[in-house]
């Protein structure tokens, strides 16, 4: 099995990205971040949130929030971006001809939106054509914003702005690992993540997308998910390695596409979870 | 198997509370979770955060904040309150002579506290010989206070206020249900918790205390948990209750003593979820 360091999956950010293309970037990131704030906050908590199932089979739901976001956001980036391309979970892909990408998930944890818990969120990414180059979390009911791009990662929050940086101190048997099912995929999958889960000290469930905010504060060591999609994971991936962490397929190739999908604090962390998860 | 009502396990919060003595305990409350806000912050996302292990097998955190924040609120309730009682999960049982007890959690949910996750709370609940009279769940990091007396609930929050209330036009199949752990507590329990999370729409993990919150608020439906300890569930208990829900044993029993616990939004929904608790 080959095992690939960040630099060698999409290469360092800051070497694919000059200071004034990252600025305007980051400025059209918090336009977008800024407005889908106030049309997720608008449906947030509402009672009679409605919610449709656009699954044919299980359970799915999509709400109004998701919508309302990813228009508004697309409506900024015609204005501001006119030739980048893009590609939203609701409305799909839309193409350009700059080499750039903005991928957008309206309300990545429609579930938890739906539970009013403040574990949901914004997540813009932008790729290239090796990857992810700039990714942002919004929480908006927190107020939390986690951002990473050019090889710098912050967290601006209403208590104060702060680095954005994974700990590097932690062995396997001490490492939190989090992922949002118990059910985490298919059942082999499922089975690998148990192995992995029986080696660290503490697993969590339900968190989403926070839950690679968390890693990239430093909070957690190991985030493993199946069956994401590229809107799952292109934000999360850019936070994460400009934060010093490792994004990774369960067998340590690119992980922007989606699928099976390992971030880890550390190289060590993610040799050794890579290995627990191949069995 | 007898399934109570609210009014047959605790009796109505109103007639057993006169205004003049709840405003008291709101007063004392609301300084017990300030203190307990100021200290727990100071150890939030630290990123040196020192856990002690007080289980003798297994992973049981205590931390400092766990700590220093009973202790505050204790010293505050020695001079505000000297007749009342005292049970708290670090320090555990002073005896009192008002007939009161003040029942205190200093961080429910230290893991979720531990990942850097905003969903673990302080818990404040003052309890008679006949169970709950009043609660306070509060998130110091996203400022949010659910409070619950005297037939009244709110939350008060940086958004603003708002009145609590549960959800009454929700149906099993419809419902959402959350617990902690996937593995609810024993076999048998998570096997019967798993005949409920089958017959609802949604199962979410992962929110300690704030689950009890979300369902005051009107955002879910159902709360199953087993193995708690007064600690955690007192506090919820008075919240949920005078939000219009109702919180029991899986007997149908009192809940104040911990155990396996059922918070439901309406009696319909406590009772076809006692049902299939009951295999």
């Amino acid at each position: 099995m080959q095992i690939s360091q960040p630099e060698q999956v999409g290469g360092p950010q800051a070497a694919r990205l000059d200071p004034a293309e990252l600025a305007a970037i980051r400025a059209t990131a918090a336009a977008l971040a800024d407005a889908a704030r106030v049309e997720t906050l608008r449906h947030f908590r509402r009672r009679d949130l409605p919610t449709d199932n656009k699954s044919g089979a299980g359970f799915d739901p999509v709400t109004e929030a998701d919508r309302g976001a990813e228009r508004i956001m697309r409506e900024i980036l015609a204005r501001q971006r006119p030739d980048d391309a893009i590609l939203g979970e609701e409305y799909g892909h839309q193409p350009g001809r700059s080499g750039l990408t903005w991928v957008l998930d309206p309300v990545d944890g429609t579930r938890s939106f739906m539970c009013g818990a403040p574990t949901w969120g914004v997540l813009i990414g932008v790729t290239d054509a090796r990857g992810p180059l700039y990714g942002l979390i919004d929480q908006p009911w927190t107020g939390e914003r986690f951002e990473g791009g050019g090889g710098h990662a912050i967290l601006t929050a209403p208590q104060g702005d702060s680095a954005l940086a994974v700990r590097r101190d932690v062995a396997l048997a001490g490492a939190t690992l989090l992922t949002t099912y118990p059910d985490v995929g298919t059942e082999l999958e499922t089975a690998a993540f148990r192995r992995l889960s029986a080696q660290v000290r503490l697993t969590r469930y339900g968190l989403d997308c926070y839950a690679y905010a968390l890693l990239a504060l430093g909070q957690v060591d190991l985030v493993v998910e199946a069956g994401l999609q590229p809107h799952d994971i292109v934000a999360p991936i850019a936070v994460i390695e400009a934060a010093g962490g490792i994004v990774t397929d369960w067998q340590g190739g690119p992980a922007h596409h989606g699928g099976q999908v390992i971030a880890a604090a550390t190289p060590a962390l993610h040799r050794a979870a890579l290995a627990l998860l191949a069995g």
